[in-house]
């Protein structure tokens, strides 16, 4: 299939030594080393890796430990040519991050959070990694009488700005993304949407914002109820979408973190239509985690599903822009034409104040014929001819 | 009560004339006048209405009967006392915007809707509007194929630009906003919550962005499941929270429009604390409707309570930051500190990796009494000494 | 396609008129008569219809007013073949119920509804209906401080229980069915979902209650989050479904009515497998409306594609349970085997706790492939081979 | 305050010693023991506690071993006074369940988990509880696709049934009760509210149905957006609410456990409200959890505002139910009166049917005040005198 051959697919490692533990069960499963995650990933012919720094080594560890874990990886990568897409620091396991890391109140943690963000970010750096993530796991609150939503962003701001800085000072090649989530396991979280962190990345000074986009995650956006397409759309849109947390999700539920397409792959087309129409490529990783039924053997079922179905998707996208009575129907309702407004005149304003329209003439002007739009789209998803 | 001196409370003329159908019901009330209504605001006390082009004149009203009408308010207005807060245009009721207005396919749908604004526009400015309002109530899609988020954005930043600057030229005084909703009418509508409403201002050119601030609606944001106090905070930080649109809603359901504070007092008093507690000192707009069961008396009974919600809200937010043991909490669990990643500078960087953090110890630091915090605010909600 | 063939399609005759109108926005499309709806619906090879009393006559119509419309249905009926597959009372749209019909506090209210109950159920004999339905559109409360959910419940057993009552007196052969949503246009309903409806129904007199069943709504369902599979088979198992009621939905939003299929195909094809392989063979019908943006050519579109999407996930649903590679799951799966407990006495209680049981090697007894089994129906639902 | 008095407060010991783990972070807080727990309810006036088999034993125990435990148990009782309100089983925690326990495909796993059923029940027995609980908490699906909900609910009813059977034929004086939730930690699960438990329960032999009630969670009522009201009142009008077990929950999120009222006290007030009422005398348990930002001596904080905002709930129910104001729009509202349906025969429906009625002015026949009414209540709720 020519569509996965220059995609950057990645995986998170972390959802591959995953053992199955949930908040009502203990794990089901081995463990899989964070090594043969990656070795794993490499065989299955994924261009990327992604990294939390405790996915590596345990938080605590001695430089020395870091540097050579770091050195293994490197070895395996040199070894299998797997790239690493994105690294990213733990801010949420540890009871330290309880309440906060970059928005903690306590300054000394908020100090912790930004020094142990440096050390992943130089660790990512050594693994020439493409991206850094920030998710913010635990900035949030569940009573929000003790916590001011307005200072908790300047706290996230003050952090976003120094690590961006870092990276800058020291002429790491690597982009910053944002990752937003509305809650779990926080009540509530700061930056919830993709419209929050764009906002936010836009009150960055210049300098440091034009570095840092957002990498939403497909499942974070179903659990707000949002459209899937439109979020990541004004990501695109903005130039902010450096990349794809991609995964599956069935709304109104906790976290689930699916695989890719699973839950309802015409919402899934539609996203991977979009991408490939405004030429998007960056990274595409996947960050989800296999049913708690599956065993080890299992985990790597899923993990080719998720690539697989990214793959039949874009084939599919093709076949629809292809298809020629979806184009005939899409020229008769989008036919183009610019819009009299799309540069301010006062001239323009008066003609416009002055000229007379027919509401009800326009209203019928044109055929919308969308429910046939929509089925001939629902067939190809079928693959009815 | 003094709280309700200098707030600018404002009303919907359309909440309280609007008769009580709904998708699956007739109208059930008599009708209310669009001038009986904005005296009926003025008589309780409020300081302006608001008004949608179409509550005042029906569309394609002449010129010489919208300038009539905008008389006959100015003296209403000039009797009563009572402000013009904010003006809009009715972009979705008439066939001609199904298919959306400033991001219809049409671009002569999007010319008449660029051209309504522009006369409301001037009507809102004869009657001295503090703000204007655009909602996109048909700008989105129940059928993604045929529209792109995308085109769609650059539509919508058309249209807004333009009409921005149109307000700059003729240095009209009001401010813009813009009022973000997730969906209904549309299965899905653009910006679709206030992270993508200041997304969206800030990629406009910063000459007219300054101008262009968010409305956010209270139940718009619970129809998302986002965390009100959240999401006006992130207006507020950014400086761009011009004018509130407040009323109520049981997460879950269709856009309720229920009175401010009658669903969940101890959420409403959150966000009425946070506004105090940051000087707010725009508009307060209430944004709802009667139930469906009231008659034309009760849709007074109705008015009344939303602003009495606040007030009350309002002194109560006064008493819980003047507690004793409310302040003991605060001043134990935040206090305060700076950050040494305050300033960036490498040798800071440096440092802070370099520190030695016993995460464990940070952890137990200190008590984060919030199970107690939450409860006292909670008999003080529920007026418990 | 065969799978057509014996399945009872039918649609509602309120789907095929309605004009697009809105909470936002007015009437968009023309209007088509009752009988043209009938007409075009048998033309398209439907089984049966489905009416609301006012959908054919208005209220407080007169007897021979309804006698003559009754008359004309009947011949068209009898000219082309279609069925009555159910009738049903609309007490919902008059102001008259805007605070309930059968549960309304007023018992003369109560008793009008029950009287144009009786009227409906007396035209959908003379139209030979197999069934009649009862949505409680206005059963329900927004401020429920003045009703008793207990006393409501109570009320609507009254009012069911006479009408079924009646019913069987005049032997007229139709079954009953309960039609359950959680809100809309209420703030919340009785009856909300399946089990209540099923629960309800138990409380009835056994003599009546056997004659009662349900009719889900598939996009009630997806409104408050429930598993559609899991809802629609408890009344299988629970042998109510005597009626479907298809369609489409995005969670998260206001009630959409949107064409069976379109929102998420891999779903609906697991409900209709499931019906297919439990024998069902009553009433398919359809109740939802055509997007606002269709014309009148667009509203027969959309009548066809819910049809037409039932065949081809049914012609697909038998593929999936006749594909070697999904059997073969299927079989490592769910290998059947009696339960040691299937039938209680003493003796096995006393085995079962003296036996000894290893969980560590139970848990590992079986590998449970879900993921690479979805995998496959997932293909299946993409046609991929 | 006297509503305390008789009410059976009880709390479940696993929210006393749940450590704060979550699904994105480690446990935070100390141990706190079974034994422990049970004491410190007990000085704080809990009439009694619930427990699951492995709150006291680990799974695999002995029957020694369990037997002691039971002892020591005891011995705490007898001490405290305080009661053992339930028991019930953890058929969640152990991988053994990971598909399921009572609908697990594999009939050994089924024993296995009617087997631990039975000694969790024989343990209870002697510790002399109220009630038993079954909460399916992995009965359910995320791959639908090989679980037939039929068969699950065939195999549900096996296993209730032979162990309802069991503690009837032990003479056990136990009652038994069914836990509906909709979803977590399985995608969805079975029985997900409590219409569906309540109609599951009708489908047992009547000689066991009658000793199974629902304790209905108010947070999983949350989690699916219905009317926690509506659903504790339908289980109330069937006779069937045995237990309540009650916290709180931001709806659109993960199983918060929150504690009860802390979330919206108006919502609880009016269920509270409602159980008085009608004298409901079951058993008020707790089921909840710190927050995770809590240490142990938070966790007290946190046991004792449950139970106090109960009492203030209770308390500030009886002023609204004693409440001129209330009391006289109550009875304008619902004045009462009988349906002239109360009774079927052929006589009242003729004529009934021949009624003549004047719905324009039925609707207008009284005030319906709901606004009024619910903002006394609001104020009511604020302590607003």
């Amino acid at each position: 299939m020519a569509s996965g051959r220059t995609d950057k697919f990645a995986f998170g490692i972390w959802c591959v030594t995953h053992r199955g533990g949930d908040p009502f069960g203990d794990q089901v499963r081995g463990r899989i080393g964070a090594l043969d995650a990656i070795r794993g990933l490499a065989q299955r012919g994924f261009w990327g890796f992604e990294f939390h720094d405790n996915d590596l080594w345990p938080i605590g560890a001695t430089a020395r430990r870091i540097d050579k874990t770091v050195a293994d990886v490197k070895k395996v990568m040199k070894a299998t040519g797997i790239r690493c897409a994105s690294g990213t620091t733990n801010l949420f396991y540890h009871p330290v991050f309880k309440d906060g890391a970059f928005t903690s109140h306590d300054p000394n943690v908020r100090a912790y959070a930004v020094a142990k963000a440096l050390r992943a970010i130089d660790a990512a750096a050594e693994l020439d990694a493409d991206n850094f993530i920030f998710w913010g796991g635990r900035e949030g609150a569940e009573a929000d009488v003790a916590k001011d939503p307005v200072e908790a962003l300047k706290r996230f701001r003050e952090a976003i700005s120094f690590l961006v800085d870092y990276i800058v000072s020291r002429k790491y090649r690597m982009t910053v993304t944002i990752e937003p989530k509305p809650n779990e396991p926080r009540g509530d979280l700061y930056l919830p949407a993709v419209g929050n962190a764009l906002a936010f990345i836009a009150t960055l000074p210049a300098r440091l914002g034009r570095r840092v986009g957002v990498n939403p995650e497909y499942a974070h956006i179903k659990m707000a109820g949002l459209n899937v397409l439109h979020e990541f759309g004004q990501a695109l849109e903005a130039g902010k979408l450096f990349e794809l947390h991609l995964n599956d999700q069935v709304p109104l539920r906790y976290d689930q973190d699916l695989a890719f397409g699973s839950v309802n792959p015409k919402e899934a087309l539609l996203l991977v239509r979009m991408l490939r129409r405004h030429g998007f490529d960056g990274i595409v990783a996947f960050d989800c985690h296999p049913y708690r039924t599956e065993d080890e053997a299992g985990v790597w079922d899923f993990v080719e599903r998720n690539m697989r179905n990214y793959k039949l998707l874009a084939e599919r996208a093709d076949q629809v822009d292809a298809d020629p009575r979806i184009r005939g129907l899409l020229a008769e309702i989008n036919p183009g034409g610019r819009s009299p407004h799309a540069k301010f005149s006062p001239d323009v304003a008066r003609k416009l104040k002055a000229a007379s329209f027919d509401p009800d003439k326009l209203a019928r002007a044109k055929r919308l014929a969308y429910e046939r739009l929509d089925q001939l789209l629902t067939e190809l998803v079928l693959g009815v001819a």
